[in-house]
């Protein structure tokens, strides 16, 4: 594929589209996105916009027949719809469909790689509500239940606290499920993988803070031991082993008592890994490009301390976004603006992060000053 | 003005447009260019091109009616049209379309900027080959013939070496000129300096290469000594000084037996500030934004020793634009590439630049790489 003047295409326009847009001019690389929303974020970013749901089967065969290659910034894309698009037009889909469907169900997914030997919560399958109750008694309370498909930013995950809770957890997940053991985790790690095909390249492990299970702000490199981002590196690269096709992965794990364990991975670009637009030297969105057009991966080596925090729809009702106190922001040291461009705030919607990279700083006084400037904004 | 959600007109797309959109989308800044050609450069990344010519006043005047602040990346944008339709429409020009009269003379500019204390080469007002003959018994051989208005380039500059060469020279220019001294420069230095109104932020003295005037290779820091860098960085501020408005500047100098002498300056983001997008905390690009639309400054620094080459143009006639050798240039560590898009390679045509970057290099070592993974670039 030649660089300059290959095409992308991109099944989903959302931020990570947008940042994927944002990476790829200067590499001479146009993009297309398909979304249903018009526009969608990535749209001023982007050559194209395809207008369709994420399943429709001939608006992905359209987007394929334009592009040298297809990649997605969702998970719930349909693996059998691309990997029949992918056939049928041969134009290559990356990562593999095939690691779409080794993951869209999380007892499959953790099947497979407790059976590759990474290490991880303890889980049981749950299909009622008296497997839940077996399951409980062995793992204990409190437990996590977690519906198998279409979880997303803590949708789909309910705890259960107590015997009393099981039935109320039951019925709000009532379906394929899994119960996993909770985890009183001394920090939650990530790590950006990517492969390459013939090359692989992992990124500082990144410390992840989440509220609500929303990621809120991160933390790079992680403040943790050099064994622990040791074993984070291992465990990401096991699970990045298991999953086919090019591109980069982000795994998510938590630290508990010097160990590490498995929570769970996106096979694309991540929140956890926006920190390497400034803070690496080849940023999540440069190297997926890289990855799945075949090019020789870039350095994925730390810039510097780097924190990032999230701007999350803070309001109690939709509206016009219009977010107030950016001056302050920007006026912040080395703080840097990353807008999504959606045009309607909603309850805890992601809206953009900031950025705060230093090559001397230190990372607590990073993370407290990200969270003064962030928590300074204010929706108009 | 808000950010996000202003509009940024831009007088030009070419590639400092094109780059200008890339620093703007994650500010939520949405970019519309004027610019003749279609598609311009900047079209894929800009929200917006009015198709006229730069000096079509309608058309800037369409422009400024949909933005929040103008700028532009040419000099060869008409002050006076500007003006008026600075006044008209009330949006403000940045810089102010005063800088760009104080500068499209190149005579005026130096009598300017010499009456302000900047130290200079000796130069000559010339109306005539009997001027530039007496000139030349005073300033000695060789000299530069300069036209005062639209050089560009090495354009309109001609070397008198001679004095059987003035009556050639002269026949080259034929109009309102001026002679300068020709200046045994031990180095060609820049300064992007960011003029904030209330505050001012200066970049690290670059080194810069010319070949047949053209910039052909960028080292920052500039390897001289601090005494040089200091001059450089009092030279290009005391020219800034003297230009009205906000925005950045980038200030060309010699280096002569220690001492900084004036050469240029550029009312804009300069190829000389190409390296500020890996390079420094702030991109010149992003800090162009900040300025123009009256936000805080961002940080300046350096953030390692860093290297750029031009990918010029290297053919004998026009032809389509294919680039060939990306791959050596991506698998070169901490390389990244810039591509300008532009659809036609021409002799010397500026067509992309690449960029080494790296906390701990040596700036040589970065330089010869560069030079040679640029030299391994072809075309089609």
């Amino acid at each position: 594929m030649n660089v300059p003047g290959a095409t992308v295409g991109c099944v989903g326009g959302g931020q990570l589209g947008r940042m994927l847009g944002e990476a790829a001019a200067p590499l001479g690389v146009d993009v297309v996105v398909l979304d249903p929303s018009s526009p969608p974020p990535a749209a001023p970013v982007v050559s194209d916009h395809v207008q369709a749901e994420f399943d429709d089967e001939d608006a992905m065969r359209e987007l394929a027949e334009r592009c040298d290659v297809l990649t997605y910034e969702i998970e719930l894309a349909d693996p059998d719809a691309l990997e029949r698009v992918e056939k049928e037009t041969g134009t290559p889909v990356h990562p593999k469909p095939e690691t779409l469907r080794k993951i869209e169900d999380k007892l499959g997914q953790n099947d497979l790689l407790r059976d590759a030997g990474v290490p991880m919560p303890e889980y049981r399958r749950v299909d009622s509500v008296e497997d839940l109750r077996d399951a409980l008694d062995v793992l204990g309370y409190p437990a996590m239940l977690k519906a198998r498909r279409g979880g997303y930013d803590g949708r789909g995950n309910v705890a259960v606290e107590s015997p009393d809770d099981v039935e109320r957890a039951w019925s709000e997940i009532a379906g394929p499920a899994l119960v996993e053991e909770f985890v009183e985790y001394d920090r939650e790690l990530a790590v950006m993988v990517a492969d390459g095909g013939d090359e692989r390249r992992s990124y500082a492990v990144t410390e992840t803070v989440h509220r609500e299970e929303i990621l809120r702000e991160s933390v790079s490199p992680a403040r943790t031991t050099e064994e622990v981002r040791r074993q984070a590196v291992d465990v990401a690269e096991a699970v990045v082993d298991e999953l086919p096709g090019r591109g980069v992965f982000g795994v998510e794990m938590f630290e508990v008592e010097g160990r590490v364990l498995y929570n769970e991975v996106a096979p694309r670009p991540h929140n956890s890994g926006h920190w390497t637009i400034e803070g690496a030297a080849t940023s999540q969105f440069e190297q997926h490009l890289r990855a799945i057009l075949d090019l020789p991966l870039g350095a994925a080596e730390t810039r510097g301390p780097t924190v990032t925090a999230n701007i999350l729809g803070d309001v109690d009702e939709p509206r016009e976004a219009d977010l107030q106190g950016v001056g302050n922001l920007l006026a912040s040291s080395r703080a840097h603006l990353h807008w999504y461009g959606k045009r309607e705030v909603r309850p805890l919607r992601k809206m953009g992060h900031l950025t705060l990279s230093s090559e001397d700083a230190d990372r607590d006084e990073l993370l407290e000053r990200a969270r003064e400037v962030r928590d300074r904004l204010s929706w108009g």
